[in-house]
């Protein structure tokens, strides 16, 4: 075979559904030196992990940490460990997550009973309740902000409805970390999972998971042992707790990549860094509107890190999407499911959320729609300009 | 909390069972720009590592590919794919991996016969023979090159076992990808993962597998999905293959990272390489008989990448170790199972099997060993250099 170059990966602008851009200092520390997974200095790297992806959730759960795999990983991890054949799960679906939650349940021998919603519209509580009616449940699963639509759901009326069951409650918080405010204590959340390379603005490779002392006990009285070896939190809460057992080879690199990342969200501080992904939000959809777009999602529901919009009449998705990537670098994603080819979705996320970008990603959509014939309503970067003050 | 500094990890000299020191050009590729997991430029990475590996691999099988989490994710996924509940399972065990090997079919449903031989001596093929006598097997399952001791048992009678029982090959190939020659094709293996942070010297977060035809055959006839979602290959396949199908959010970085690693493997050449990794353990070893210590392994089984060393009598292990990682930065590995206080393992791996790698070790391990009171047959940096030449 001829040997290829070295590669030298074009700068985007990531504004989609994730991966979002990383951090200058992110980056570098993912160059670091790598050392042994049980060297002392690693050790310590855990720890300080640890404790800042606990300030990030919104928990003092010991059971905190990064698990080595993408955010999908974590998902797994939830339902290998804390489901057993048998186990009745119920599942809120509107939207590509909800679907997989059912699916990862079903593989791990659970009854699944799904509760559909139509996609862009938040997860119905009542439904799921009707749906519970005169039935037990093991575990009530559902998504906090769906990356396939832009849309976030409460989690409060969850956790009543779990208790109601006397179910846990768990949660696929993936594009809400580090951007939207989870309170994992605060709601009673038994088990969340979440990837890096959205609001934290890290690399993809670790999926950040949380698990209550309600759901450490309930591993704990497993009667067959998680279906996966490696996912198994039992043995990797060995290595990550005080007996340091080996498990597996940590994955150095990206945790060093991760540790940045927290620090980063921490430095800002959480209410200011929830509250500039939702200024920039609304600037952006003031823009939107301003082009004459519509947003598929209620105003009440929409994600801050992730905006909907809906393909206009006349406009194919395609081409506008290669624009954008190839005139001017930027990476919007393109819609999934009920919304192929029939919405985009605009990530602003993490380091990504920024007064330029918003700026940026409304001026180069209002050319590409122009030189296609669309006609805006109104002057985008103006009405964007105004919400950012 | 108080919010911990940024990270400035310390310069090791990784002489042990993995991670293994990074090529520095490794490092800048992890910290290139992040683009999109269906980004053009993405999918040509895609492209180009799959060719890579194949070339390493030794194999032109077509589901060949980076998993995305560390070596032990790699043989859960060969596992959770090639083997249904009622498989019958033939494992060698020799040391910690096989022993895995074994747990991972177990939790798969799978009936599992093992056959043990003593750590430190490499499979016995007759012995398995003797034990699969009138019974059929659906897989034969052995670790190519074991990393809890240091020893390289070849797959040519492996294969012809599992041709007699009818059954699949399945290897553990993580300590010797691109170190030591596998030949997926030549000895028809069926399925084989690896790491990436042994002889490729990129940090861990891959598991690199590849499956032959037979496999794949195998993988598309099951009953039952596979208990994985994560690890589903014909999922995971859609997504490497032609129609480029989201599954999950690949770890870009990571894969930048292994481009770089194999490129620099094909770019020395493999023969070369695999020489080198044979010509600096032979220089390393002999400095360790100089120093009148004791090398477990049977010299025909020694794996070039991994030296398992006796602990002489009147040495304690955790002073020495702890010794020279705080003296001198380097991090040789200790023993593990029948092993554990008894040996240490040098690994000489990728970008760190080097003369200088060589002659630091044993002068580091020489002068830690004289403190302690033991008294050297020879010189060992002699002995070193002289097959070094």
């Amino acid at each position: 075979m001829t040997l290829p170059s070295p590669l030298v990966p074009p700068a985007r602008v990531l504004l989609g559904p994730g991966p979002s851009d990383v951090a200058p200092s992110v980056s570098r520390a993912l160059a670091a030196p790598t050392v042994g997974h049980l060297d002392p200095y690693f050790l310590g790297v855990m720890d300080e992990v640890r404790a800042m992806l606990r300030e990030v959730f919104g928990t003092k759960n010991v059971l905190t940490m990064p698990m080595s795999g993408t955010g999908s990983a974590g998902m797994e991890t939830l339902f290998v460990n804390l489901v057993e054949p048998g186990d009745r799960v119920l599942v809120g679906i509107h939207g590509v997550f909800g679907g997989r939650m059912a699916e990862v349940a079903r593989r791990c021998g659970a009854e699944v009973v799904t509760v559909n919603v139509p996609w862009g519209q938040p997860l119905d509580v009542e439904k799921m309740r009707e749906a519970a009616k005169g039935q037990s449940f093991d575990v009530v699963a559902m998504v906090h902000a769906e990356t396939s639509t832009g849309v976030l759901t409460p989690l409060a009326p969850f956790r009543a409805l779990a208790d109601e069951l006397g179910a846990m409650l768990l949660v696929d918080a993936v594009t809400s970390l580090g951007g939207v405010s989870i309170g994992v204590d605060e709601h009673g959340v038994d088990g969340i999972y979440s990837g890096t390379q959205k609001c934290l603005s890290c690399p993809p490779g670790l999926a950040p998971v949380s698990l209550s002392e309600r759901a450490w006990t309930k591993l704990k009285n497993r009667k067959t042992k998680p279906q996966s070896w490696y996912l198994d939190l039992e043995l990797i809460g060995s290595y990550w707790g005080s007996e340091r057992a080996y498990h597996h080879t940590a994955p150095i690199n990206m945790l060093y990549g991760i540790h940045e990342a927290l620090r980063l969200a921490l430095e800002e501080g959480l209410p200011a860094r929830f509250e500039r992904h939702v200024r920039h939000a609304k600037a952006l959809t003031a823009g939107l509107e301003a082009l004459g777009l519509e947003l598929p999602v209620p105003e009440a529901s929409r994600l801050p890190p992730l905006t909907l919009v809906a393909i206009p009449e006349g406009i194919e998705d395609a081409p506008v999407r290669k624009a954008l990537l190839e005139r001017y670098g930027i990476e919007i994603g393109g819609g999934l499911g009920d919304f192929k080819g029939r919405a985009w979705r605009i990530g602003l996320m993490g380091t990504g959320s920024t007064p330029r970008n918003v700026l940026l990603c409304l001026g180069a959509l209002h050319e590409t729609l122009a030189g296609m014939g669309w006609k805006a309503k109104g002057d985008p970067i103006a009405a964007a300009a105004a919400v950012l003050g």
